[in-house]
């Protein structure tokens, strides 16, 4: 038996920089065997593209729903899929491993911030993290999201480093400095060692830009799902006008 | 307060021959979002296409995903929402009207056939549709589905009629002989009286069509979600390419 972790997170290591992997977001079964069809290698669920498939606000998914729909994207592919599990919804590490594992992902987001507390503290997130690793060994890849350019930090890329550095120093795979420019990139990818997700338009003409300026890994977050919702609406308003 | 099904099922009535009821086939909260916002009065949910959306094969969904999928549904739009519960997973009448009415749903398809055991007894079905009915009063709109065009039957025009008059005696408030052919519609216009639903292609253009052969309401089964699910495809293929 391979350890499917071990595929997913090779994935991540020797790729050339204008070779990034490109990870489709998928919002259920159906959009999940589509990607996979198109030949993605593995998958990641953007929460508020689930969250808009099951009808939430972004953050507003309860955890059981959550992990829920990861468990019907998984189960409907043979590709690894990482989940977005948004904070870890309070679970302590164990436990929110043993869910993530039940559900048949093989990797996570974990984010460094909260809506209504903002930025967490980055040292205790690192523990946190830590605990998290502690708890999966091996068996889960773990994208460290950090938060600092939404969350409006002083200097966004210098603190996005000071907590990368800390994060994969506490075990953390990737890291994922969500809303980071591509012009942020190069002295993010000079400062950080390991992979690094970038979050990019849903828009295949820009990713080999966004691999070269130093994107190990590269997610839409819900832009799929959007992509999708607005063909939907076109054609509704087309059968709506009788065409 | 005003009884959400009883404006849905006036809904099928004074009705113009060119102007049937269009009701779009949801499958989850944004594409139910998506079809409201073009101006669809109702919805009604296509079994196949939830269960496409969950993972499953058509017939498959158990009973508890496919209510929790009408409810994601119904809460997410304002307007009313048929739920397509397939044969009824076996409930007793009146757990499975208030599990359809606990769901949200004002309506509901309910067919003759099972794929297990072909067509049922059409006296036998007449008799549950009348209990059914007796359970819901007048809080849903039943939607009796006939498959003697999907089952093979030897003569499927004048069984279906036959079976039409026992379910509208029985209570059901519009027949749908799914599979029916526009040109067996004019026959079936003539010969029942009452709402009749066409299972028609998910293509605006044919719609005063088959509202004018005798269709009072359109449904497309899963050819919404299959049209939507072909766009996703198309999106992640174009992003592969590096378009």
């Amino acid at each position: 038996m391979v350890n499917p972790a071990a595929t997913f997170r090779a994935l991540h290591h020797d790729r050339s920089p204008g070779d990034p992997l490109v990870l489709p977001g998928p919002w259920d079964a159906a959009s999940a065997r589509a990607f996979e069809d198109a030949g993605f290698p593995a998958l990641a669920t953007p929460s508020a593209g689930v969250a808009a498939s099951l009808g939430y606000e972004d953050g507003s998914t309860p955890a059981d729903e959550m992990f829920a729909a990861v468990r019907r994207i998984a189960r409907s592919v043979s590709v690894p899929v990482s989940a977005d599990v948004e904070d870890g919804y309070g679970l302590p590490p164990k436990e929110l491993v043993a869910r993530l594992l039940d559900a048949g992902a093989v990797g996570c987001n974990l984010e460094d911030s909260t809506r209504a507390d903002g930025l967490k503290d980055p040292r205790a997130h690192a523990d946190w993290l830590a605990e998290v690793r502690a708890a999966a060994g091996d068996a889960l890849v773990l994208n460290a999201r950090i938060d600092t350019f939404i969350r409006g930090a002083a200097d966004p890329v210098a603190e996005a480093v000071d907590r990368a550095r800390l994060y994969i120093a506490a075990g953390a795979d990737c890291v994922y400095p969500i809303g980071a420019p591509l012009t942020a990139l190069p002295h993010l990818r000079a400062a950080v060692e390991g992979p690094i997700n970038a979050g990019a338009p849903a828009d295949g003409s820009v990713l080999r830009e966004w691999g070269a300026a130093g994107a190990t890994r590269i997610t839409f977050g819900p832009g799929l799902q959007r992509r999708a919702a607005t063909a939907v609406g076109e054609i509704a308003e087309r059968i709506r006008r009788g065409e």
